[in-house]
Order: C-alpha cells, then structure tokens, then sequence
C-alpha cells in the first residue's frame, strides 16, 4: 500500500509560499492508517518501549496509537496551562516571540525506554524543546526521535542533540 | 485490572471548587492503556466503524488508538484556524464567551459509520458543537458519543440529541 499518496500538498498555508503537508487525509483512511502505524510498531516492536511521548497537539494522534500497538503507554507534553499538577516548563523561539511547553513532573519513571513523536520536524525548535523537557528532568532511555514527515531544507536535525530521529516521509 | 485507580482526583484546578479527575497515569501506564482501549475495541468491534472523530485535544489520544484498534480511520475536530484547505466552522457557549470548532470539509464519506469520542462529557457544549458539524455537513452514520468520563451532576447527556452515549467512568 502506497501510504505516502494520501498525503495531500497544500500550498500557501499557513501563510503565502509556505507548502503544507497535510496528512490527515492519510489518517482519515483506516487501511493507510492501520499501515502507517504498523510500519513503525514493526520499527519498535522488542524494543522494550515504555512509554512513546506525544507533542501537542497532532502528535498525540501517532503517539497514541503506536503506544497501543507496542503496548506501551503514552505521556503528553503541553503547551503551558493545560496540565494539573506540578509541571517542568521549557520555554522556546517561534518565528516571532516564543511558546512554553510543559511536562508533568511525575510523567516518567528512571529507567523507562521512551519514543518521542510529533507530526513534523522542520526547524526543530519543538521538539528541542520537549528533549531538553525529558532530558533535564527525568533519567530515562531516549531511544529515538520519530516523525510522520521531516523537511529536509530546514536542517531541522542539525539542531537537535546527538539522539537516532526516524522520519518516515522527507521532503 | 482495575483502570480506574489509574485516574487521579486532583481538587481545585483548574480553579477553586472544581474536581478534575485527570486520567493521564492511566494513559501513562501500558498496561492499563491498553485495557480500557481494549475495552472500546470489545464495544464496538464487529460494528463496521469506518471513522472514529477525536476532539482536540485530548480527544485526539482515545479517538487515535481506538481508531487503529478497530482498523478505522480517525478524523480531528479543531479549534479554529488550526485545519487546512476548507473548514465547516461551528460556534458554541463556554462559561465567559464562546469558542469554535472545525472540521475539514472533505473529512468523512457519505455512508460512513462514525465515532465520536472525547475525554470528558461535562455540560457538554463542547461535544454538542462536534455533532452539529457532523449531522449539518455529512451524510453520516453517527454510532455513538464515547467518553472517558462523564460527570454526571453537570446532565451533559440531556442537551445532547438522540444519539447513543457511553461513558467508562461516571462521576
């Protein structure tokens, strides 16, 4: 199955020049999805995962089904105010001004085996973010960075620390 | 297993008064995640679910991996703005203001068997928003409204029109 065709290109969104990959059509279709996730539950599957972290908000959706699929469990990372309890907070660069994501501070055991997902890498500075949110504050296992789509003239990786990133689309 | 010790009463957040009855220990932990998800799976399996429709944001994490438990697609309700291409838009009360939710227009197929799923099913403005897009723009099969938590006192369930409701936890 061609997964990849059901990933639609949308030109000038957000914004004039910008070219959106949209994926949520590849979503929407039970057999492309059920493909999708089992590529990357086969990927991961003896692994040992113990918990695949989801970045807000669409990376939940492939967080959490590959964490059913390995049988693991999945943890959030938030933008700011969205979690009870005591929270680490990190603060990163957007194109103007900055965004705050947030982690429960009793998300992750030491010693867990941890996936971190989200929809797309393109200049990294999310998903720094969420790194420097597990890395500062947790003794966990980061096996690998994954995402559904990496844009590869952003350099994206060149910006995050020494950790394996799995990207199942380039573009 | 017992999934419900996994959810955590946390009093007064988001403000004074409230409970919040936050789930995401159970989320966390693999095993339990995949108990209730496995409970779902139980419910509706044999039904022909072509989609199951998650309500950002943590609707996203039920909906996604009941979706692939089932062999369904899953579809996202956002906030507004948030949603490429063309957008039916539909607005609904909060306790100061109002907000909106969307849905792509090409997101479901005339004929399908549709999910909606979302944590918590409070006075249930939110989800009543969702079913409006829904019944207003597609010719759908609306099986059922799946809550993680309902909570009763708030009588969520009787604004709601004559659609089947399941919560797992009642409060």
């Amino acid at each position: 199955m061609n997964i990849e065709s059901y990933i639609r290109t949308t030109p000038d969104f957000p914004k004039p020049g910008v070219i959106f990959r949209d994926f949520t059509p590849l979503l929407a279709h039970g057999p492309a999805f059920r493909a999708l996730i089992d590529q990357l539950k086969g990927r991961y599957e003896g692994k040992e995962i113990d918990v695949v972290v989801g970045i807000e908000a669409r990376g939940f959706v492939l967080a959490s089904a590959l964490a059913y699929a390995l049988g693991a469990g999945t943890v959030l990372i938030r933008k700011a105010g969205k979690l009870p309890h005591q929270t680490h907070a990190q603060e990163y660069e957007l194109e103007y001004g900055s965004s705050v994501l947030e982690i429960s501070c009793d998300a992750l055991q030491a010693g867990q085996r941890v996936l971190v997902v989200d929809d797309v890498l393109a200049t990294g500075g999310t998903v720094g973010a969420a790194v420097k949110l597990l890395e500062m504050h947790f003794s966990i296992a980061l096996e690998e960075l994954v995402f559904l789509i990496e844009l590869d003239d952003l350099k994206g990786r060149e910006t995050l620390p020494d950790i394996p990133i799995y990207s199942v689309f380039h573009y």
